[in-house]
Formats: C-alpha cells, sequence, structure tokens
C-alpha cells in the first residue's frame, strides 16, 4: 500500500522526505520546445537551460524522470513560484491523483500502472503534472517508455499535437495513462478467465491464493482508476483559461475512459466475489464424490463380509456345512449381494 | 470484454483504428428520404448520391451498415463537419453509450444486444446515430433487421413517422434498440427459471457453469442498458432545437423503458446471488444424503459382524456351540439387532 | 415478470396491444357523481352516457374494469384529448408506476397488487387513474373489489369524500391501494416467520423452495412499491391547480405509508438473505450429528471386532484358548472396552 | 411489526382505530405550568382545566398517557384546531417518526424503546409531541417513567428548564428519548459480545436463534433510528418562530447523539452479518474433529483386524501356525503396526 | 464502543459528568506563547497565569492534558464565554467528531487513535480543540506525546509555524492527529498480510478470533476516521475570518490524507470480508483430506479383509484350502488387489 506517512509523524509538512534506500537517484531532464514549425529536443539537460525556452513561442514539455532531487526542485520552485506543499507533493511517491488549479498553473497528480514482469505483479507510479501557459512539466518517478509515442508524434512534423497548444500536450499526457490502464484491467480480465477455468476443474489451494493476487491487483487498480476519474472531471470542468474551448473535447474522451475503466473494475469485482463460493462449491463436490466412493466400497464388503463371518462360526451344527457345494453356494450369494449393491448404485449413478 | 484500446497505447487519438481481422469489411449504405406525401428509398448507393437529398424538403435517413470505410468516412467528416474523435468513435467497436449535443447535430452512441444463436451467446454491437435538422445518419456495424420495421412503418403511407421530423425518427430508432433488451432479459429470465429448477432438481457442475454464464450475459446487458439510461435522459432532458416539444413525451416512454430494464437487470442479480449458495446446500445436502446411506450401513452391519466375529473364536469351551440350535440362536439374535436399527432409522427418517 | 415488450419489436408505439389469450374481455364501466347534497350511481353504463355527466356540479368518477375496448378507448381519447401514448400505457398490462402532469389533466399509473388464494402467489395488476377538474377516470385490468370500500363512503351522505374534490378520490384511490401493500407484506412477514421457524427445527428441500418463492414476492413488492413511492412523491409535491392545498396533507400520509411499506421490504431482504445461511448451517449441523453416529458405532465396534478376530485365529498354541474361562473372559474385556467407549462418547456428549 | 394498516383496507382516513383489545383504556392526563419564579403542578387533571392555564405566562406542560380517549381527542381538537390526520396518527400505535410544522403548532412523532423484562424482549411505543408558543401536549402510549427526571428538573427552581421555553422542554424530550436507544444499543452491544464468545466455545442451534432474535432487535432499532436522525434534523433546520435560535445549539447536540446511534447500529449489522458464517466454519471446524476420530479409529484397527482375518483362514498349511510363538510374534506385529500408526496421527497432529 | 450516555438518562445536559473511577484526575496545564522573533514556553502552569498572554501579541497555545477539572473549566468558561454545551462535550469522552463554528471561535473534536501496547489493542481518546483569534486551547484526554513534534517545531526559531498564526497551528495538530491514523492502518495492513498467510498454511480456531478481532480495530479506526473527514472538510470550506486565505491550501492537504486513510480502511474491509469465507474453504479442504485418508484406507483394506474371511469359513470342502500353496496364493491375491487399489488412488492423485 501506498501510505503518505512514510515520514515520522509530526514532520513539518513541506519538507523534503528521504529518498527510499536502494533507489538510486538517477535524474534525467529532458526536453522538447516545439511549434507547428520548430522542433527542438534535447535529453539530459541541466534544469537552467530548460528556462531559456520559456520565453520564447511554442510550447515547452521538460520531462523529469526518477526520483527528486533538492537541487533542481527548489531552482524549479524559484522560476515558477511552486507552493512548498506542490513540491511534497511531486517528491512523495504516494499520493493520491489530484489536481489543483492555480491562476496560472494547473497541478495533476496521477498514478501510472505498470506491469512488473520479473515479479508478476502490478506495480503503480506517481506521475505529476504542470500545466502552464506554454510550457508542461512532467515527473515520472520511473522510466517506463509510456511517452515514447507522444514524443514520436511531436517529431512528426504534421500531426496535430504541433498545431495545438499545452493543453493538448497535457490532455496527451493523460490519454496515455489511462490508456494504459486498460492494459492491466486486460491482464486481469484474461486472468480472471483462466481462474474460473482452473476453479472448474482443478481448483487447489493455489487457486485460492492466485484468487488473492489478483484481488489485490483489482485494489490497486481501483485505488488508481477511481480519483482519477475525479480529476479528469475537474479538469473538464475546469473555467481556467489554460485550458481552451477545443480541448474540452478530448478532454471529454479521456473521461468516457476513465468511466470505462471503472465499469470493468467494477465487473471484475463481482466476478472475483463469487469465486470463493465457487471455490467452496468445488471442494464440498468433491468431499461428495470421495465419500461416494467410500460409501459404495463400505456398502458393497458389509454385507459380504458379513457372510464370510456367519460360515466362519464354530458351531457344531451350521446348515450345509458339510455340503460339497456349501462353499460355491455361499460364494455366490455373496456375488449375488455385492452384484446387486453394484447395480442399485449404478442406477443411483454413484458409479 | 468491449475495451477502447484495441490500439497500442499511444497512437493519436482521432487516427482510425484497424480493422479486426475476420472482419470482411462490407460496407452498405441505404437511403430513406420521406415526408408525409412523397417517399424515396435507395439500396446501396455511393454515399455522394445521399448528398443529394439534403436540400430537399422532408426527412434524409442514410443508415450505414458493416464496419468503416476510409473513404466514406472522410467524405461524411467533410459534408457534416464531423470531428474527428466522432469519426473515430463510429469506428470503434467499442466505446460506451453516449451522447454529444452540438449547435446543428446531435451525435448518440448506443449498444445494440443480439442473441448470437450458434453460439448461444448474447452479443453487442455499436450503433451511431447522428440527428442533424433534416436528416438521420445512423451506423450499424452488423446488419441485424432491427430496423426492418421501421423501414416497413415508413412506406406505410398514413403512419405517425412519415408526418414527423428527424427527431422521431431518432426517437424511433432508439426505442427499437432499448426493445431489444427486453427480448435478452426475457431469454436470461427464462434461463434463470430454468437453472434455479435444475438448481433443485439435479444440479451438477455443468449448472455451475450455466450460472457462470448467465451472469456474464447480465454483465453484458447491464454495461449496456445502464448507460442508455443516461443517453436517454440526457437526450430527453436537451434543450436542443433540434428535439421538438412532442417528441419529449415519446422519448420519455423509452425512458421508462430502460428504468424497466434496469430494475428487471438489478432483480435478476439478486436471484442469481444466491444461486451459488443454493447450489451449495444441495451438495451439502447430497453430501448428507451419502452419509446416511454409509451410515446406515454400517451401524447395521457393526454389531452383527462383530457376533460372527464372538462365535467365530477358537477357545475351547463356549457356551451354546456344540448345541443343535446354536446357529439358528445365534442367526436369530442378529436378525433382531439388524432389524431393530431398521427400524430405529426408520423412526428417525434417515431411510 | 411484466415486461412491455408483448408486442413484436418495433411495433410502431402508440398502437393497441393485442388481448392476451385466455383473458375474455369483459369490460364494464360503472358511474358514480356525487356533490355533498346529490348522489347518481350507475353500473354498466356506456361510455357516451358518462360524457353527460362532465358538464354537471359535482364529482364524476367512471371506474372501468377489465381489458381495454378499442371502441371505447377512442371515444375516451377524443373526448378528453387522450394522448395516443397514454391510451397504450392504460391498455398495457406492465406499465411501471409514473405519473404525468397535464396542463389540465394528471395521469397516473400504479400496481395493485393481489393474493390470488387458488395459486397462492401474489400477483400484480395495473391500475390508471386520470385526474381532471371535475371528474376521476379509474382503470383496473382486474375486478377486485378494492374500491367497495370508497364507494360505500361515497354513499354515505355526510362523509368527508362528499365535500371534498376530484383531487381527494384521486387521494382515496391511491390510498387504498397502498393500504392493499401491507396486506401482501403481512403476509410475507408471516411467512418468514413460519420459514424461519422452519428452517430451525425441520428444514428440508422444501423450506429451499419456499424460501425463493417469498423471494419472488418481495420482488413483485419492491417493483410494486419503490416506484409508488416516486409517484406518490411527485404527485404530492406537484404544482397542478387540479391538487388543492388542503389535499396535500392527506397525500403526505400515503408518502408517509409507502416509505413504511419500503423499510418493512428491506427488512425482509435483510432477513431472506440469512435464510439460506442458516439452511446451509442447518444441513451441516445435521450432518455433524449423522457422523457423530457413524463414528460412535465405528469406534465401539471396531476394537471389539478386532478382539474376536484375534481369538479366531488358528495358531495352535494361544494362551487361554483351552482354559473353561477363557471365553468370558474375552467376553468381559470387549464389554469393558465398548463400555469404556461409550462412556468417553457420553462425556464427549456426542450421545 | 408496527404496520400502519391495523385497520381494514378503505377506512376514510382519519377515522379513529380501534383500540386492541387486551389493552385497558387507562388515560392519565397530567399538567405541569412553570415560569422561572412559579410551579404548578397536578395529576389526573380532567383535560378541560388544563385550558386553563394557556391564557397564563409561562411554559403549560399537558402529558398525556395511555391509549386515545374519544372525548379527549375531541375536546383537544377542538381547542387547538388540530387536523383530523394528526388525531389519527396520535390514536395510532405504528407510526413511523415525522415532523410537520405548521404555522403555530410543529407537531412531532417518535418512538420511544423500552426493554420488556419479563419478555427479555426489545419493545417500542410511539411518542407525540405537540409544540405550541406557550405549551407542550406530549401522548406516550405506555407508562414508562422516562419523563420522570425531567419532571424532577422543573421542580428544583433554579434549573435552566425553568427559565427557557416551550421549544427546550421539546428539546429535553427528545434527548431524553434518544439516550434511552443508548441503552438499548448496550444492550444489544452486550448481547453480541457474548454472542461472539458463545460462536468460539460451544455455538449451538439456541445461538442460532439467539442471533436471529439480537438481528430482530436491530431492525427495531433501526427503523427507530433512522427516520428519528430525519425528525430531528427537519426540527434544528425549521425556520418557525416557536423554536429560538439559542434553542438550535442544543437541538444540534440531539443531532449528534443520533448520528451516533445509526453509526453503532450499523457497525453492529456488520457484527453480526458476520456471524452466521463463524457459526458455519464452527460447525465444519467440528465435523473435521469428529471425522479425525472416526478415520484414526478405522485406520488403526483396520490393518490389524485384517491380520487377525489372515490367521483366522482355515488353509491346512501356514507358516508359524503350529509354532509356540506364533501368536505372540502375530500380536507383536498387530501391536508394531497400529503403535505406528498412532505416532503418524501424533506427528500430523490429528490426536 | 463510545457512547455518550455514560449519564443515567434525564441527567440536564451541559451539566458535568462524573469522572470514571479509576481515572486518577491528573490534570496538566502546559503554554507555549510565541511569535516570529520570541518564545515563551511553561509546563504545569495554573490557568489563570495563561489569561495575561492572551493580550500579548504572537500566538498564545494553551494545552490541557488530563480528565476535566471542575474549576478550570468554570475559569475557561468564564474567560472564552464557552457555551455550556461545549464544556460538557469537552469533558466527555466519547463525542463524535465535529466542527462549531462561531463568530470568534472555531469549536473542534477529534478522536486519537492510540495503540495500547500492554493491551495489544487500538484506543482511542477524544481531543478537543479551541481556535480562537490570537490563541489555541487543545484538550488531550491522555497524555500521548503525539505533539512533542510540534512543540519542537516552535522552539526552533525560523520554522514555518513560527512566522504563521493560531490557524496554522490548529492545522498542524489535525495533521498529527490524522497522521496518527496511518500509523494504526500501517499495523492493520501488517495484521491482515499476516492473517491472510495464516489462513492459507495453519487455519485455526485462534485465526478466527484474530480476524474478529482486527474487525473490531478496523470498526474503531472507521468510527474515528469517516466523521474526521467530515470536520476537516468543513473546516477548508469555512469562511471564518480565523481561518486565513494561505492556510485552506495545507488544510486541503489533511483533507486529502483522510480520504487516503478511509479508502485504506474500506479496501481492508473487502480483505476482512472475504477471509471467513477462505476460512471456511481451508476447513472443507482439509476435511476432504481427512476423509481422503479414510476412504483410502478403508478402500484398501475392506476387499483384503474379505478374503481372509472367505478362507476363514468352516465349510468341509473349500477349494484349494489343503494345498501346501493355498496359503500363500491367497496373501499373493490380497497383495494383487491392495497393490492395484494403490496404484488407482495414486493416479486419483489422492496419495
Amino acid at each position: 500500500m501506498n501510505l503518505p506517512s512514510s515520514q515520522p509523524v509530526g514532520t513539518p509538512p513541506g519538507s523534503y522526505r528521504q529518498l527510499p534506500e536502494g533507489d538510486s537517484a538517477h535524474f534525467v531532464i529532458s526536453l522538447m520546445h516545439y511549434n507547428h514549425k520548430t522542433l527542438e529536443e534535447q535529453n539530459d539537460v541541466p534544469i537552467e537551460e530548460c528556462f531559456n525556452y520559456l520565453a520564447k513561442e511554442g510550447v515547452t514539455w521538460i520531462n523529469i524522470t526518477g526520483q527528486h532531487d533538492l537541487a533542481v526542485m527548489e531552482k524549479l520552485s524559484k522560476v515558477f513560484g511552486l507552493h512548498p506543499l506542490l513540491l511534497e507533493d511531486i517528491a512523495s511517491a504516494g499520493e493520491r491523483p489530484k489536481i489543483d488549479a492555480f491562476a496560472d498553473q494547473i497541478f495533476i497528480i496521477l498514478r501510472l500502472l505498470d506491469f512488473d514482469k520479473d515479479k508478476r505483479e502490478v506495480r503503480d507510479h506517481q506521475v505529476s503534472i504542470i500545466l502552464g501557459k506554454n510550457f508542461v512539466i512532467s515527473f515520472f518517478h520511473k522510466e517506463s517508455g509510456v511517452i515514447e509515442p507522444i514524443k514520436e508524434r511531436i517529431r512528426s512534423s504534421n500531426t496535430r499535437i504541433r498545431t495545438l497548444g499545452s493543453d493538448y500536450l497535457t490532455y496527451a499526457l493523460i490519454d496515455t495513462i489511462v490508456d494504459r490502464y486498460f492494459v492491466i484491467i486486460k491482464n486481469v480480465d484474461d486472468k480472471l478467465d483462466n481462474l474460473e477455468e482452473e476453479l472448474m476443474h482443478n481448483a487447489s489451494k493455489k487457486t485460492l491464493q492466485k484468487i488473492q493476487r489478483v484481488k489485490r491487483e483489482m485494489a490497486i487498480l481501483r485505488r488508481a482508476v477511481w480519483p482519477t476519474r475525479e480529476v479528469v472531471s475537474q479538469f473538464m470542468r475546469t473555467e481556467s483559461p489554460l485550458v481552451k474551448k477545443d480541448a474540452h473535447f478530448y478532454i471529454r474522451d479521456v473521461y468516457d475512459h476513465t468511466i470505462q475503466a471503472i465499469e470493468a473494475i467494477e465487473g471484475f469485482r463481482d466476478i472475483a466475489g463469487g469465486m470463493l463460493e465457487i471455490y467452496l462449491s468445488t471442494i464440498s463436490q468433491r468431499l461428495n464424490e470421495v465419500m461416494k466412493v467410500l460409501t459404495v466400497v463400505a456398502t458393497v464388503f458389509a454385507p459380504i463380509t458379513f457372510l464370510t463371518g456367519v460360515y466362519g462360526m464354530n458351531f457344531a451344527f451350521m446348515p450345509g456345512i458339510n455340503h460339497p457345494w456349501g462353499f460355491f453356494g455361499a460364494a455366490l450369494a455373496m456375488l449375488c449381494v455385492s452384484g446387486s449393491m453394484l447395480i442399485y448404485f449404478r442406477v443411483k449413478r454413484w458409479i
């Protein structure tokens, strides 16, 4: 779980949190500056250089990947006049998706879902976006390649993104993050299908563990998607001049997608909710079958074992005991008894 | 599941999606132009010809069946000034029902439910409707015969549809699609009835699978009907001049039907939700019966088999062992024991 | 289930539906015209005659029982200027409760619940009410005697109903229909009590079936009562001049009753929801008891049968085999073993 | 259940209901008239006498205990101009908590919960309060001693209640009734704790019945408390001049208490909801233990009984049959087999 | 449970409650007076001394730890003009979180959660805060060290808290209390993880008890956190001049944290809700395994014991009885039968 309390209780708000150990502080700044005519692209630039582009005409996109770097943060803060709590939110790893509209900036936090192929787990990273009049600053906590296609579209000279402003770029970033949800949703959907199959045919304790694991993934999805809907809805309804009229239509489209994601996830909950009961049914069903085997065996052998007991008694006088066909008669009787038992169970469809 | 992410993450919004393979791109345009006096009908016309009717008095209904055709789409877009995202929505197969009201057009997406008789599955297709001042363009992804009755009504010269405008035609289309839901709902209702019967009398693993299958159908229904309610409600409350006052009353009627559909589906959920528990009860009940058989058998034979054991012992001196009636006395004792056991179980109503 | 789709998909809205077969079309019109002084009452009158009363001072109540009659409907429609969709709603049997307020008429649909004593089922019929300035037209699909007390009150000369207008009569009709719900609720309450008793003491498969049947009745109740609340609430808040100020207070009272009905039904859901689990518990409990019997029998006889086996072996030398008291010693040993077993189980309270 | 339909369907609204048999109509009127200086108290006064106090300065509190008395009701109605439906509501025993604000009176119905010590049941009685400018009339259906402390406070000369108006007295009555809820809530809380203990340690069929009984008590609580919140909330927000500004703060406090009561009850539902499942688990757990005993017994004796059978065969030549130590060898073998079985089960922690 | 009814029903509201026995009335007042330049700190001061600071410039923070002290309360009440009900709320231990905004004071009640390490339980204490123009009075019912870090920040001369007003101090107190929730949430999260592990691998009755205990902790959390959200939300939206514009941003941050806390708790409910079902599955699974052992044992020994019975019969003529290899032939037959049984069960994966 991502909790905001990695700090000890009582630390002053707005103070930078410690970097969790083991995460090396690689911190890469890339920059794209474009308008419908020109394009400049730079990777791994110092932050000061980025500021020069702000005065030029066109959109400046500063993308910062990695954990926070104290010095850079403070420079950013000075240039853009960011509130200390905003800086804390950006540096934090567990913030809830939210949107804050200021007079000249819109600040958005989202959660990017990723499928960690090694650990076979869904992981979520924080993405922070600052939308200004002619710039967008995006913070990705982990390099994830998710923004490559957007860069590609900017590089092509006659795409829509080149002719539109910073609000459209922000939309494109949100759209990309929301599209990612559907990759995870598709994955969960497949897993649920497999689990259902498994439940019906060879359910075991492992199935139970898998169900629990999928449920946890769904919880991560829910925690990411529900507040995203709220964020996108507010972004759609914002009256800030930073978001132009014609962008609303695009944002509306992302909004519809978040709704679709939510509907899918809620549908999953229903399905996953019923799985434990199916598992229980399956176990009971198997118990039934085990018990049928036991009952059949006991019922077939109990009477004939009894019969052997009868002629095993040591009474001096027993009917047929000395008759030459006595043994075979007894054997025949046993055969009849056990045979009729088996026929009876066959009719009851137990065997 | 219908997800909007058939595109790779990051493709620019508004770009046409690839046609899924295996679906041949048959694309048929039919046209009806009518007013209360005249009627013209054409099948399989080129799109350009349709545009000629727009200038004439009366309602023009262009119905396009099949997957998208790039060229046609672009012509439509040019003539009607459609937004690229709208085109994408029409071309997409998995959009959620929605309504967009523009100044001179209302754009509606709905989902048509169909019962695929071969696969015995519910399937849903997307239907897009563009309502203009004197025209309606409808896009059906699959030929389904569902609009035949509307065409028939238009062909009859003195029907209400002939005297009313494009808003009434749109209403008629929505009404037809919503009426279809009830065919599926009826089908699900019947299935649930059968399943309940089956659960009570001969539940098996297959019943469980059938329950799961019905649940999935209900999920499809839910995903189609709930947003439809929202769409119809917005269509009813729209203040667009495209929808005349007297159409509101009709739309209200469709709205009532979507509410009824939702109530029916939610009722199904309750019923289906209890089914797994009934199944579990039934299995437990059966286990009970199996165990009763086992217990009766064990309890009847245990004491008499013990008795045979007693007289099977090889002690030199055993009472009655040499008595001529010893054997028959023992047999009688066994008969009494097992008989009284049987009576006991009869009294307890186990057998 | 009452679905609005008894028509084939695509039939034009506003067309009269076919009468379901087996329901003979008896169609009886009764009339009461009253003011605080005079009263006229007629049964089985032709519809034309009714219209004459409309011009007179006082309230005219036209009550129509039975399925729709095409000719009468059209006359009604002409005289009162009813919308074709209204006529369809009246003629339909499965409409959801609703209210439509027009300038000079208020149109109400409710569902009357009835307990069919032969089939031992709850059934619901549609009731339509048209409230005009000085008249009320009510349509009952089945004769049910429910309005007899209202007629009786009108016949008494000094009752409140005689001094008040058509809005009060409408209120009286709604009140009567809502009061009926409590008869059914009482019935369901009793059934649930009985079922709970049955569950505890002699649950069987039949109990399960009864639970399911009660659940279905509750679903019918819910489908009738929930929208009724909405209808009454809108009727209470209507600003139509047809409903006078002092009627609001009465309607508020009916509204409280619908709320009470809803609370009762929701309470039932909770109780019924837990019943399947109790049933499951009961079956498990019984299985426990069956298994205890089996275990006791097996545990008592296993050791002593083993002992008989020991002395049934044919070794040439066995201790005590030739001793005169050998047999009795063995018997004593067996008695001790089985006796101590029984005491043990008695202590564990299994027997 | 308290239903409003103790009357036959169709009785005119506003008519007095029949007194349920067995409830003797004791009907006691007590009166307190006070201001910050003087206090007059009378018990068992005729209603006419009460009216004399209304003209005097100060607050007049008329408390009426018992079922309705037709004559008194009509006098009240005449003096205070009560609506016939109000009278019916007061006389009824099963009304839902509600508030009606008129120009010069506020009418409140609440439900007083009581713990009937003989039947060990929660019972609820109706309390009706009429708040006027300088009087309060309260109707308690049963004598319950709940208002004694309020009377005591009035009797003390320097309490707040003496200096404040009729609105404060009404508040005090509501506060007392809401405080009573917490007595019942405490009782239910204790019962649930005990039940949980019982479930864990010696669950039986009786536990199940107790759970059901507590659930019913919770349903009564819910039905009383939820609408009370609504009543208190409306009383708090009323703009009637009958409720002075400074009373709002007190009413707000009662409101907080009703919220707390609701939270407690909803918390109980969660706990009680899980209990059936715990019960089921406990039964299954026990079944497990029974089966383990059976399995251990069967598994220990099956092989050694088989061994006795082997040497019980009558073959002429069997190895060791004539050896002097044959019997002891066989016995030793049996001991080893059964001993190792027991060790095995010990290791598996079954015994 | 914390109920507001520790008083006997009917005690006048606003009266001081009795101190619960066993809680010694240690009552410590500490004071901090600061502005951006100076700082005065005093511990264990008499209340009168505190009042002197109110006239000076800067923020005065009076922190009162311990149960209420009648004399002090009355002095406070006189100086600050507190409403008697407020005093009662402060003195009470079980009030629900709430906020009351007056003209010159804002009164806040929150619940501080604490983990009692001895009893290994979550406990909650009431915290009351009064925010005035230049002072904050906080009441903690138990000494808990939670405010130490805030004091530390005030002691440092160049922290933000020193430059901001009483509203920021209030924010800091709320922030600290909300941060505490995450400590408990983290603890519950860990417990749930452990329980899930335990459920899968060695579930026992104790696990069930632990689940119930965690559920109770979650209920305490819920009761604390849900209304806290409401309080913080109202504090954020208040238009009182006591809360300055720039404080809103900080409060918004606390608000986000309460939302996160709520989401975490609701997520826990889902997980905990499924645990009982997993437990049930696990027990059933084990029963299955027990029964398999029983069935295997019974099935392996039943036929061979029967065979020994056959040759234990005392017929004079039995085939092979006198053959020297008879015994070994029989033994071989038994070996084959039991061996093939074992292979069969191996194939079915029962052993």
